[in-house]
């Protein structure tokens, strides 16, 4: 496997050589030109590009600076390829450096992009979780260890000029909706900390003042964090520029579904094997829109779950109309209360949701006026039983530990 | 295994003896009373009390009269239970009449309850699946088939009157904001159609007056359309009411993750196996606001997938904010554009996504402005091969057949 | 599903108006034709034709007539089924009678058959297993709860009469290099007990002088005992005759791979949804010798599992040549010690090993001298945590109870 | 991870440093210390230490020495350990080195060691297996890749001198009774090419005497070749000595149950990532015999299968009694037959069946005088469906390729 994109993890993403960006731009040129059927590696730095230490004080996660991410590798050209193509990328492997066994899991402050449940969780904290092989363990939040599903968070390949000014719009329209609100609506074009891969000049001034964030997943894909990206899966992502362009990082150990503490999942640097070819004119001939992919046949066999339910009433008994999100939340806030009765505190079981290979479904969506979701969360991760019984629960948890705070 | 409620699918829900009620009161009378660890059979009409036939004509579906819905055998007493209690319901077995070896799937009409895509789908639709031992087919849906996985679409415990009111008043409220929206916001109480199972005189009245409406699924279950409460899962339900009052219904034979087409899954008659017990005073030792439940050990191992993104991006390009139902909307939409290549009719492929064991992932919910969804179609169901390949798609399906219409 | 074996259990097999045979012989008459497509019904009387009580005693299992079985249902003919073409044979469904929820195990005594762990095991043993739904217990055998697998034990086609031949003759010369072993090493052909269906007369005297026992699995499938001939498979059976003549029987609720109880599955009356076609001329086509199959998509999903070697060196310590046979006695003598260690007896351990779905897999076969057999005993069927642990197994089985002994 | 065996690939077996040995003897001194809860990086050369080459000739098949193999990295303390203790060996992580992206699969010839088809494939044989991430392909079988399932073929602990004498007298007995069998009846100790680890001088010499080969699964573990101890598997060894000192090698990159070219899996070099504790007086506590495992939650989930029986009546038509080996090779024969009729050579199809993730089942074993086998081939494996239809098989794999043959 031919390293295509080598990073030196002490250097900064700006000192990469050009191979790193941390915006979507049309006019980003190739760092590297690969052919159909070729197999490469691509090393990737964690999504903050080392703004996150492995100790225990969360004012790293308070303190990130939004404007830096994602650092992600690439763009990566295919030869031949064109706009309405499809880029097929097989992700042949996900893996971690040998040096850097170790992810990190952050609950975001309000102030500071906030999360999935803000309201209860406002405040800074963070998890480490360090690596054993193909499991996981946190000193921070005990009594669980569960086998990673590693994946890219983000990958996809460049839009056109056209496409990145329908986002721009859309995105800029919803902003004036509620332009101050915290968290923010949506991030805009920010030339502050932009950096703009082998673009220099005011070629990358320019660029940079209208290069779309990369915070939101969109048609290319982008920041899906869709954790079946894992090794073994394959993807069809619509090409719109000239060779395509593939990019990717933010690389997770693991992630449950919804990445709902918001830096989510285990964040983590580490590298990709990939394997690209096309079908020509795919785009049309397939219907595509957004990506479309087929899993891997090697994910973690969890199958005994408890499975909690959430409808669209909101805590202050508020009927909502058919809101998944809500009922995820609902379901996500029943779980948490759930797992504190087994000694868990509320930021230690939030993490374990963001973390752990849980699933989020969506259930019911017709039933007016009240949406289902449900939450699957795996019973195999603890090595206590967590099942309900007769008895009722007991505190299995080990006491006196709690994820990492502010000082 | 006794049978607890025996039915005359013959004969109309209201001349089943009292057994079957409409509406959700605490008043309902127990219509029998089991111990915990009781084994015991629920017979259930399907959904609609008998309204649909096994004919080539969608004027049944279009016509359905909602007021009635959804006829539920029950309540049932559990022996000791007493509000706070969790009733810890065992479904052993979901099965099918000897002499009733179809199912429905219905595409309701915009002016009578709509579905997640009526936009796309205002008109009825019918399409009638056959039963081969744990697989369906359709004439109406060509090339597929799939194994069921049988499960009530709605099961729960009866409410008490403080919770009855709340549900009255949440409802009411947000029927108040929009109070001639079609598809309605919500259904309020209606004193029409209401079985009151064996409640007579002037207490049915006012029962029927405020009795709560079975459409959504609520904090004791209900209409959860959950595909996963199939055989060999178990349910722990919150109680309400002296002796709990179990009531049960709306059998489905498969379902898609969504139940998108409203009269989504197909419908069916059939019979429940139930083993029932008690975790005294369980809503407060585990903290329960919605049931929780444990799957089934036994469900159709479907795992090779065409996986389908969707954002938070409609599709006049509007962008909403973290909305789950807009990226899952995308995403069926995808499906089914993806679908048509084939050959298949929209509406067909619509009621594929209804009908078959679909899953639907919240995938990523936190990465403003954009919700990512997905809609996981297993490919083992279609006769054909349908992954993406270097030659693009053909019409796989055999055309000239449609879902059935109105006339 | 249209009835086409309608047995009435009340009655012995010889009376069930030919239906039902229980040796194999080419001029056996077809009990009825179906066409290719069609999907049927046949009900099936349990392997011994009733000739074990839901009791607790195991005189009937001592004393089992082995000249009786197996009886089986057709044999069916299908419409333009020649020599050479495979008959597929898809499962539909497998169900039990709903008057008759329970099956049995039998350990068979040496001078009646014998078992895998004959040595060990000699006497005759019976354990009765209620059905509950999906799952089923024994009140000789507690704390332990599954899923059955439920599957016929025994299917095939009518052999030609070269066949027949063929089996006679082989088996035979087995017998004659030892004919007076205990147990036996076949069984020839006996007619005592014969039942030919639809024979009669002189020609039914001859054939029952020359038709193969039921017992072996043999070219044609038989009693094959695979656990994984469950609702949801599909079967190719090769054919000899005209007509094809498939006939079936021996239900299992469930079994371990292995069924080395010999009565070794919870045995059971019920009956079988078959769906059939042809392939012609497949045998050739397709190089087939023995029958091959697809698995369901519809089976228990246990996944965790303890697993038990065992390597041919036999309990006297000498070593055989790789001997999968005594690989798999070991790892089953293996299992039952272990289980001892938690309350059962070694019978109740021995009947967990053939009711229960363990698995037995070939692991390695060619390092001289040892096979390595495993055999895999699912951990969620009980009802205590049997996995090792640093403080040793506790006695967590229900004690003064055992499987039922003869009197 | 602390590595604690660092080979250096470029150079032979006794030229690293005492830290592989290819013979079990209990004089072995530890190459290195553990305490209980570590975790460390062991490295393995590949089983015969570097003689194949990734080529296209099978000379080095067919020249293999088997008195040098296997070459095992160890033997490794655990402080603590005594006789009678179990050794929990938790295999935390398995992999391939960067610049060693390849494994061989070998048919061995009659004249060495053979293989169990080996009657009709008594030729040397081999075919290359390049690495693509998780997955693996092969220049000399084409139109099939699948997921690896990494595994040590061979882990245990040292035997005492008491046991080392008892597999010693037991084999030298099975030799006695066939002396000059070919292949033989089993490998006797052979002091030539013996690598004792860090004994040196007359010590070495004479335990080089009396060291049990390391071709046979034995009491202790060994070479089980049981493809499931893959990464996320936990593993319970006996031990016989002080520090107990495991030892481990003979890496698969995928194999299938039986292993049956006996080089029979994909062979690789590669290493292991260990996690070991204690359970004090583990084997009296659990009756333990044998090695117990408990499977991963990270295995390849191919699941739609062909699976093929097989009965226990050789080519020549002779009956066998109850025999697994017989069953298990008709099995495989019938599949060799089926995938030729898709163009595979035999000797290609052999090659998938050593290699690729099949089942091998007991199915019956008790139904005199035929057992019964299955092996399980999975479909999804092949890039072309190879499931049966009406229409016969085509020729789908690319011809005029061939697995390497001797010069």
């Amino acid at each position: 496997m031919k390293t295509l994109v080598k990073l030196d993890l002490d250097k900064k993403p700006w000192e990469q050589e050009g191979q790193i960006h941390n915006r979507w731009h049309p006019d980003l040129p190739m760092i590297a030109m690969v052919k159909p059927g070729d197999e490469f590696r691509v090393e990737c730095m964690d999504w903050t590009g080392g703004q996150i230490g492995n100790n225990d004080s969360a004012n790293d996660v308070r303190d990130v600076d939004l404007t830096q991410v994602h650092y992600l590798s690439g763009p990566i050209g295919v030869e031949g390829a064109e706009p309405g193509d499809l880029m097929v990328v097989e992700i042949l492997d996900v893996g971690t450096f040998e040096d850097s066994q170790w992810g990190f899991n952050g609950i975001f402050a309000k102030e500071n992009g906030g999360g999935f449940l803000v309201d209860q969780y406002p405040e800074a904290r963070k998890s480490i979780w360090d690596f054993h092989g193909i499991y996981t363990t946190s000193r921070h939040v005990p009594n669980v260890r569960f086998a990673g599903i590693m994946h890219p968070g983000l990958i996809g390949c460049l839009p056109s000029k056209e496409l990145l000014d329908k986002w721009n719009k859309r995105e800029g329209d919803l902003i004036a909706t509620e332009p101050d609100r915290v968290p923010e609506l949506a991030l805009p074009p920010n030339p502050k900390s932009a950096v703009m891969g082998k673009m220099s000049g005011e070629a990358a001034k320019k660029a940079a003042l209208e290069g779309a964030r990369t915070v939101p997943p969109r048609e290319h894909g982008g920041n899906c964090d869709i954790k079946n990206l894992t090794k073994g899966s394959k993807v069809y992502f619509p090409v719109y520029v000239k060779d395509g362009g593939l990019s990717m990082g933010d690389l997770h150990f693991s992630q449950g579904d919804g990445e709902i503490t918001f830096c989510g999942a285990i964040e983590m640097a580490g590298y990709l094997d990939i394997k690209v070819s096309l079908i020509k004119d795919g785009v049309k001939k397939y219907g595509i829109k957004n990506p479309i992919f087929e899993p891997s046949v090697l994910t973690p066999t969890y199958k005994d779950y408890i499975i909690f339910e959430g409808i669209s009433v909101n805590e202050q008994g508020k009927q909502l109309y058919l809101d998944v999100n809500e009922a995820y939340r609902q379901a996500c806030l029943n779980a948490i209360e759930y797992m504190k009765k087994f000694g868990y505190t509320g930021a230690q079981a939030l993490s374990i949701l963001g973390t752990a290979p849980v699933e989020g479904h969506i259930s019911g969506i017709v039933d007016i006026p009240n949406a289902c979701a449900t939450l699957w969360l795996p019973t195999e991760i603890f090595d206590f039983d967590m099942k309900p019984n007769a008895d009722g629960p007991k505190v299995m948890v080990k006491q006196g530990i709690d994820t990492a705070k502010t000082s």
